[in-house]
Order: structure tokens, then C-alpha cells, then sequence
């Protein structure tokens, strides 16, 4: 069952039932203008992820800005954006099964829609989905740039699969897809500087070994919030996939920059907002958010602009708080704001985001995408 | 959105669409019956906790076997329990917030409601609540017996706060919530019965000095999966809240009995089915089932029944599989079934269970009061 929406809008913050997933407006606009700015100084495009928002409102505020498409990962994610209307979807994954290519045939319908595949199998049984469909998927060769996940070796493994592709009925050729997932949370720049370093060599050697034989890249994908400085300025790379950035999130604020400091371009603009339910004993209390309500697969929540508060462990519904001797202890009914350790997964808790502006409710978006793992 | 349930009943489990949430029906009923006998013999009843389920269907198979009712940890789940025919509900947990209270009053219209206090501000508030309806509502007072989290200290405190209860009008004092969390997943069956023992020792003290002042415990409730045989010999706990036990997980699966041996009184009834959607390189594997689809707060999924593969890592929507040399590689497409780590957040994933009984799907039931965490 959809849950009912925990706010109305016009109401302040302070009055949004909980746990409600909190949309900082001024920090999220700032990061989609911060992202589109870099994009058009690099010439780069942006293909925004929508993994992490599940909201064709955000998505259409990112293209509004510039983007030219969005990324998902799941077929009924593409639905529901292009059910949204969302115009240009790039599924960044395998898809495994008739039923799923069937579905992400008849979007072709609708909006324009391309896949990744690193099996031959694969390759052949997308053609049959877009036979059957009567439609042109575009298909793209998802390469191992080294997180040794999904993707076939760069080289003539990849250039063979292209070619199987290219001669495929229904289906084009679309490019690459080489996405370097556990770069994104090293932390030094670095340590990132030398994964993707190599991972942009692979591909740009790859590139050229398809050239060669007269396939053309439309799309070489790839990179995130954390690495995506490097493969805008790589000259490989033709669309950037970040998604966090619009939010951020604790994990990826652990990221340092060149000069060993946090990187600080992007604001914390996602939030889960919790009410302290029980503060019985001295030094601890207790919020009603638990790991039902934030991810915490990247790490515990961050308590926000609350020193000395610190969430310490999670629990179903139980946020446990530590507080500090000298710090402001919180009240029975206090609302807390969260920093999501993780965003994406924190997202997908919910089946709405309550937008806010200096303390008022402005909006209400639904996680439409929500569970959307199919 | 809800998503379309992701099986039709009557095809095989192999035709099921993935991340699907299967529930094997056969261990299912040998667990819940189990657990009926086991109550029986010791003269303890269950109130069993739909935290873990979700589910009007499954609270009424329990209650058709003898359960009193049934706990959970918020409103909202207590509404669609409620709203789904479930006629004894406690909140075992604290309520923060007057329209939460309102909501709760409310449903004393139909059905009985009980609600856990640790804070006589928040009895006050509850006693608002009810008169404002126009019910009774039942408040038993949450006592700490060591986990730390949520309640008063056991003792004076504890019956200070009953007192208030019973001098509140509209409220009934309903007795005492005794549980502890973290002795649930204690590895040893001395931990468990050194932590619980010492737990027993104080809610007997607290439930005499209540007698002693004329204040009767109707319910003394609390106890899990883990600790259950101890609370239910005591000669103290009315009501024992265990969950898991109707489908079990891995993290459960490691507690040991007495001799030193898994507890094995159990059977896994709860799986994730994935499909492996990349096996591009050897001796890997990836399944479609990331930590969207099965919670990792409590470890890693396992792998059912399939001798060298292990699961190894998750991504949003990743599974990692490793395969060992000896091992019958997984094929692309196949799927597979997995044990979570955790059952309580991996079913709060689903939107839909889908029962199966030797390879056939059976039924299909909601996760009704998946995301109720209001």
C-alpha cells in the first residue's frame, strides 16, 4: 500500500510527520546548476542517474538544465520515467529474461531507449525482443574498466560484441558503457585519479579499435559523483552518469580533493527528518528512524547541524542518539534532520519526497520509481 | 507506485520474475505450527510481531493457531493490521506525535489497542488522545532491562509511571514491555540465558512491587526469535513477541544452541529469487538482486543450496557472486534463491509475497503495511 503523503504543503518543516524524506530545494537547485555549469565547460553531457532520485520530476528538472537523458538500471525504472515522460533512457545494465526485453521493447514506442550487454546470448535475445516489438533498440558494450563486476574485457572482446550487435536485425550499435563503481568511494583523489586514469585507457583504446573497424561510439557512458571529474576531462567520454550529486550523502562527503580536503562542491540536500520518541535515560535518546527508514549499507547517518549528537545505531525503526556531556540534550517530540549515509537506497525507502524551502513545505514529489526492481 | 505482483499462481518457480520474495509455504506452516505447540506446552502465549511480516494474512494464520494477537512497532502498521481484521494489536513501542496518537485512539474503535510509554509526558499525551476519542486505551510501561534503547528503569521508576497510567482517565494501565534486542542475536545460548536471566530477574522484581501496590500486569510481553525459550520458562512473560521464527534468516541461523549447534528448531521459509544477469567472466557471477532487494544490515544474503557459490558483495542492484573452482557455474539466466541475512527489512522491500509449495506458486499475498513507518 502507498502510504499517505507526511506533509501538506504550506506547513513548516517542524510539522512534517516522520520519518519523512526531506528535499533542501535552495541546496538540490544549487547542485543541478553546480552539475549543469561543469557539463557546458567541459562539453560534456550529462545523463543524470536516476537510481538515485526514482522521479521523472527530477529527472525533467536535470534535462531542463541541460542533461540529455537519464540513466536507470531496471527496466520498470525506464517505465515509469517514460511513462513520466521522460524522452532518452539509457538502461546502464544487463537485462536478463524475455518478459523484461519484451517490456523494454515496447517502450521504444514511446521514448528513445538503449541497453548494455556483455553476453552474446544477451545480444541475441535483445534482437529478438526488438524483432517481435518492430522496433530499433540501441545496444551498448558494457566493458570490465576494472570493478571487475559486470562487462566484458575491454579489446577485441568488446569490439566482437559490437560487431555482433552491428549485424544484429533491429538492433544499433550504441557505444560503450564503462563504469567504474568502486572508484567512486576511494578517497583520495589519487587513489581515484589512478583507477580511472586506467579505466579512461581501456575505453579510449577500445574506442580506437572500433574505429578502426568503421563502428562509431554515440555513447561512451560511464562515471559518478566521485570520479566524474576525470572522465569529463578525458576526452573518451561523451556522458557523464552521476546521480548522487543532486543529493549528496555522508559517504560520498568522505571523498578529500587534491589538497586532502572534503570535496565541497556539491551541498547535502537530501535529509530523513525524525522525531525523538523516547529520551528516558541520561546520555542517549532515541529517534524513529531505523534502518527500515535509512540506508545503511555505506555507513550510519550523519545528525545535522546538532553538535555533539551523534546516531550510533539503527535498528528496524530505533535511531539510537549519543549525547555529549556538554551538548543540548533532545526533547521527547524533537525533529532531528539526517544526513543519509547512503542516498540512493534511502531514496527507494520512501514513497515521497516533501520539498523544502527555509523551513516551509514548498512541494510534494512521489518516489514514483520506488521498489522499481524489476 | 505498487509494482505488479511479479508471478502469476500456478506457474513454476523457475517462471517467477526477479527480485521476487518467495515464501516456501511448507517450512512456513511447520514453523508457525512449531511454534504453536511450543506456547501450548508451556502455558505462554503469542503475540506474535508483525514487524517481520507485514501482513494481515499471515497475523491471521497465526492467530488461527492459537496467537493472542499480534505486536508491531508503528501506527501505521497497526492501521492496516487493523483495517485487514486483526482484532489485538500492541504497539511495543513508543508513540511521539498527537496526530500519531489520534490515529492510534482511533482504531480503539475497532479493535483492542495497547501502546507502550517510557516518559509521563508521553502518557499525558496519550491520555489527550484517548479522551478526545472518547476510548480506553491500554498503556503498558516499557522497561530497560539492559538493551539500552527505549523504557524507564525497572523498579520505582517503572511503577511511578504505572501509577500515572492507572490515574489517568481514559488510560488502563496494561502492564510491562520487557525486551531486549541486542540479546536476540547473542552467538551462545550462556550469553542469551545470562542477558535474559538477569532481564527476567528484573521485570519479576518490578511486576511485585507493582502487586505489591495493587496494580495487576495483565500482559508482561516481550522476547524475540532468539530468546523466546528463556522468557516463556520464566514464569513472568504473559506473552512472547517472536517474529522471525515463521521464515528465519541467516543471522538467526547463527545462534547456538546449548550443546553448541545451530538452532535448528526452524526452517528457512523466506527466499529472494534473483536471476544471474552477467557471467561475462570466470569464476564470477552477478545476480540481479542488490541491497534494494535483500537488507544487508545483518550480513550477507546466502546462496540455497548451491555448494560453491557465495554471495560476496551488493550493490544497489548488484548481487556479487563468487564461484568456486569446483563449483557448477551459474548460467546466464538462471536463478537462484537466497537466505537475507535479515528478514524484517527484506520483506519491508517487497510489495508482493509469493508462496510456493514444491516449485509451483501457490498464492500471492501484499506486504501490506510495506513502508508503514509512520
Amino acid at each position: 500500500m502507498l502510504q499517505p503523503p507526511p506533509a501538506r504543503i504550506g506547513m513548516a518543516e517542524q510539522d512534517v510527520d516522520t520519518p519523512a524524506l526531506l528535499v533542501d530545494l535552495d541546496a538540490f537547485e544549487a547542485n543541478l546548476d553546480t552539475m549543469a555549469a561543469l557539463m557546458v565547460a567541459r562539453g560534456t553531457k550529462l545523463r543524470a542517474h536516476a537510481k538515485t532520485h526514482k522521479s521523472p520530476v527530477i529527472a525533467r528538472l536535470q534535462m531542463a538544465r541541460g542533461a540529455v537523458g537519464q540513466c536507470v538500471q531496471k527496466v520498470a525504472e525506464a517505465e515509469i520515467l517514460a511513462w513520466g515522460g521522460v524522452g532518452d533512457i539509457l538502461v546502464s545494465n544487463e537485462v536478463a529474461g524475455a518478459d523484461k526485453l519484451a517490456r523494454l521493447a515496447a517502450l521504444a514506442r514511446i521514448c528513445r531507449i538503449a541497453v548494455c550487454a556483455d553476453d552474446a546470448a544477451q545480444v541475441a535475445a535483445i534482437g529478438v525482443a526488438a524483432a517481435a516489438a518492430g522496433v530499433e533498440l540501441r545496444v551498448l558494450v558494457e566493458i570490465d574498466v576494472g570493478a571487475g563486476r559486470c562487462g566484458v574485457p575491454p579489446g577485441p572482446a568488446a569490439v566482437a560484441l559490437a560487431q555482433m550487435i552491428d549485424a544484429t536485425p533491429y538492433l544499433r550499435f550504441g557505444g560503450l558503457q564503462a563504469y567504474h563503481g568502486g572508484a567512486q568511494h576511494l578517497r583520495t583523489h589519487a587513489e581515484r585519479a589512478a583507477t580511472i586514469g586506467a579505466a579512461i585507457d581501456m575505453t579510449r583504446r577500445t574506442v580506437e579499435q572500433l574505429r578502426q573497424i568503421g563502428l562509431a561510439c554515440e555513447i561512451v557512458g560511464g562515471a559518478g559523483t566521485g570520479s566524474f571529474d576525470l572522465e569529463s576531462a578525458s576526452g573518451v567520454f561523451t556522458e557523464i552518469q552521476a546521480g548522487s550529486y543532486c543529493f549528496m550523502d555522508a559517504d560520498y562527503a568522505r571523498n578529500l580533493d587534491e589538497s586532502g580536503a572534503p570535496v565541497s562542491r556539491f551541498h547535502h540536500a537530501l535529509f530523513v527528518l525524525g522525531t525523538v520518541m523516547s529520551a528516558a535515560q541520561p546520555g542517549v535518546a532515541v529517534l524513529d528512524v531505523g534502518h527500515k527508514a535509512v540506508a545503511v549499507d555505506s555507513g550510519l547517518p550523519l545528525v545535522w547541524q546538532r553538535p555533539g549528537i551523534a546516531y550510533t545505531g539503527a535498528s528496524d525503526e530505533h535511531g539510537a542518539l549519543r549525547v555529549a556531556d556538554d551538548a543540548a540534550a533532545p526533547k521527547l517530540g524533537e525533529k532531528l534532520r539526517l544526513i543519509p549515509g547512503h542516498c540512493d537506497p534511502t531514496v527507494d525507502r520512501f514513497d515521497w519526497y516533501v520539498g523544502v524551502r527555509r523551513g516551509r513545505v514548498e512541494c510534494l514529489w512521489p518516489v514514483a520509481a520506488r521498489g522499481a526492481f524489476f
